[in-house]
């Protein structure tokens, strides 16, 4: 029974063996880079008809097509990442996460941004002073309840 | 001798007497938004002649002035926030970490985007479904050194 | 500047001095009594007419209803907490995560039940083999983008 | 020797292969959803002759219900769960803890909720709002001991 | 407001002004050495007679009898004690506790002993070799549900 | 090379093929349960003959005699146990381990209850009200030294 | 009413004014520098005699003999130690542990060293390579108990 | 390619089947116990004649002796041991370690006792009231640098 | 597919068995001690001209050529390192981080030595006091942003 | 009795008010940068004659100087850093500490760079790309023993 770790190393073996990128393999299936590279590193669940479209432009066997669909469990090692550039966004967060939340609830009211009913997009901006890279998210502003 | 912490409670109550938001506060003296009030929150240092504005603008005692030009330290409490609106944040890197460095490597080589010669926006986008909110970060590309 | 703990102190001694109950209290400014009682340990903000009943009917000062009124940050101490009424719950979510994710996911989809969108209600029920108590939580259901 | 682990992988296997719900397997054995999904997960042990019916319909071998019907230890990773799904239950104990507290010791006296003599159910409330997830949980009160 | 801690101390000074002991402190009351203590020490509630007793007896204020008659909060400060006396209990634990899980569930099922239904004692035994100390903990077999 | 969690298993093989319990086992060599069931999960060494004779009475490899009788090195994994069976004894340290100490050092003096020089017994009282389990710790007293 | 700690502020007070070394003040009570300094510390108990002595010696008020003589509580703050001098001790705890538990249990048995039943002395090794500090800790045997 | 772990457990094989002490493995190579059992456990180099000796002596293969003499790695797996063997040692940290910082300083000045320049023994003191474990620890004294 | 840590093992068995040195290595493709290792050990990159020299001249298959020119995922196990020759350096940090704080920002402003931007070396410098080891660490200046 | 702390919080105010840096406090007592206000923060102590000398240039009371001369207990609040500044020195002994450990073995042998008989100084390197930052270290070879 391949599992969604299975398949991503699959699919990271298939990508160097062909010399192919995160957005090839998202244009080929017509969804967004950062959503496809999630789920094919098991952190999202691909559409069905999408899992058997990507399944096929990669040649891989037809269960990693179910196996990319499933609903994912969301895991993650340890609570302070090491990796320098995965820290660097923790850090974002640690510094200016009280900033966020006054700014949130002044623009909103009481609330906070959905991290499910969620996307983002990341692009490189190049720049005479060194090209810089610009992180999109967009999060439903979800109320807090009175009840 | 005043603390950035002791500034950071001198503000908010000026605030809170008088009605401000953040928004007016930032317009106020010409910087945006994120960064002021991340100032204001003893998270980063003003340039002095706009915390000296600041300072006029919020009647605060004139040393104010000079504790939010003072370069801070940064500090946060718990390596995971419990607030839901900050978790929100970690959780997104926790879950989309792998996914950012992959989509930053690829466009831009082996690197990581900054967190010092950073900015970021955040905004109210209304939506019939339900309005959002969109954050957008953009942090210099900054490539690993070999020697 | 009165903070949400000071306020919470006050309610504690008015409780305590005329013997009063959360579900008296609740039932004061119609409201349920989780809310209320949240809302009064500093985790949730009462609607501003609510803040003023409430702290016209305790006998508050009148910047209490300000402060109830505030947004809260929400914060808790200890990742796992000791005492064992509360760590019961935490067992619980210990023992039956998985289980609720399973079902949650089987039922709705993937995604999860929103901890904002969100109600809950505590009863007690007479039991010849001793009574028990009954939660029963509500939360929307809120399902992950594909984007 | 077949381990819980092992016959919970038997177990998601045959649900795969055969498109099974949790809601039949359960259904199947006249008993809760919750209680069989968390006993399939390995976190409760079911009685001996529902664990061999519950074999026989899944056709797994007759060991799997000696394991079923075992007492399970019943150990989770990590004290702060990652998965969203069950982050949210854990943030619910977070900021809901003391209050359901207050609520049981006011209603029943000093004791608790038991987690042992406990049973709970999950359930999808459509609502044109979007619909919720509804969660009961009845725990016998347990008063403590003064000697 | 009296605290429970504020009771403990107020408690200590009258036992080291007076010279008492725990187990005349208990005996005044006519309840056990353990309860009491525990309760002196803010981990118990108790009942409200003997509350009063025990104020009288000690020549506390009678806000104290209210103080210690209140549900408390328990709540311990490090999940590994360090005092060489506490810490051997929790190695006792450590080293004892999946036997104590195997005997107590072979003797009456699939269950646990209750720490809330619970009473314990504690007694020095003369001995030669060198005098003993014997704890007795007797607490109800709670079994788990099956729904 | 057998190791102790190696003869823990193959012991409990045998007990689920015989259908043994740990009290037939431990008093097939004359040994108290508890004592017997701590050497079988590794966290004691038996007497060597005990040993010879376990083995003998299990058909065991003559090996396994060998490892247990060997001393052990007692390590456990999490420093809060989290099956709610041990969770329950870890939890009565937390609540009375300060009790604890002020009796032990109230009747004994300055001083510890080993947890070496150490025996354990635990049992099964019946009651109407519903049975009870008693454990029985019992420990040298030991003096702290002054020099 | 002074607590351990107030009394090891006086003790540093009057040994800085009068530049006195804990040599000379355990001189003066006629015991080890070793265990005078954690009792000054709060760390042991002294005999009563001995803290009345020292008591006087020093200028103290004649509470604090009470104090120096009553049982502690020995708590340290962190797990890992930060300071240099005394991290090392602890290096040496995690390098060579399981070498002494080794050895220990080859020359005594199935047992441990007594941290209660123990003694130490530190000293300093004149050395023309460079001093050295010795330090001998003797600790009594206890063997684990077979029941 | 053998590792040091690889070469314990080989030591660990020979040392039981011939009945070897680490005493007599020592004897054997001219070296101290404490020494050459942290070798044989991976926490120390041996020289590379003695390392040849003992690969003789024992019959291991030659790349043993290679491994022996190479820099080890020293890692240990929890911040507080749990064997009780060892965890008493951490105590005698956690108790004496602000004593042994007061008393180095005082008789050597401001520095720390070494780790590295540092020699260890243990033996076994007969007692008639029980025999007693000595701990001699030898370091070169390091005094701070000042620039 | 070969892994960045199987291709430590190789170059770590090749550099063994032909008694190479880092410094022959570094050198034999012409690029720092410091970086060579790091990228070896798999905490780099190499530059892929660089990655297929010295794949050939240590005799490696192609494949790790490919490998050690990945991007890598910088990982380390445990937040403070055990082993001493690293533990010191983590104590510099503990140290003299404030202090490298205020004199980085005295010298060139309120922002940070950049770990990106940035080389290493490390040299041993004979001392008739005894040898001294020399770090020198060059990153660039980056200046947090206003904005 | 002043502390450490308190003396560090003079000498801040006292940097403020006359607008001095640490580089002309140094030179006023003729020591390096790095060491004065290392030792100005706590964690060093001034020899005497350059605390007398630091206390009557910056005019703070005789008894700071007592204090700045005594031993420090070096303390540090977190495992891992939070302030960007000092997190980047932190990153960098996880990034390369095996590689320090494998270069500074391969240099001298067995043994670590000491942290004790240590220097260190930092500097600003004006570049045309941007400045950069350049730390030394540079810390005793101290060899492991072998005994």
């Amino acid at each position: 029974m391949l599992s969604k770790s299975d398949v991503t190393d699959m699919i990271y073996e298939k990508k160097r063996g062909a010399g192919l990128t995160w957005a090839s393999i998202a244009e080929g299936i017509g969804m967004s880079e950062v959503f496809v590279t999630s789920a094919c590193l098991g952190m999202n669940a691909l559409p069905r008809d999408k899992a058997d479209l990507l399944t096929r432009q990669l040649g891989l066997p037809q269960e990693a097509a179910v196996v990319l669909a499933e609903f994912p469990t969301k895991q993650w090692d340890r609570q302070v990442p090491t990796d320098p550039c995965i820290y660097r966004l923790y850090e974002i967060v640690g510094v200016y996460g009280d900033t966020l939340k006054e700014l949130i609830q002044e623009k909103c009211g009481n609330g906070i941004m959905s991290a499910i009913d969620f996307s983002m997009e990341v692009e490189k901006v190049p720049n005479p002073k060194g090209d810089r890279i610009e992180i999109r998210m967009s999060g439903k502003y979800l109320g807090y309840n009175a009840w």
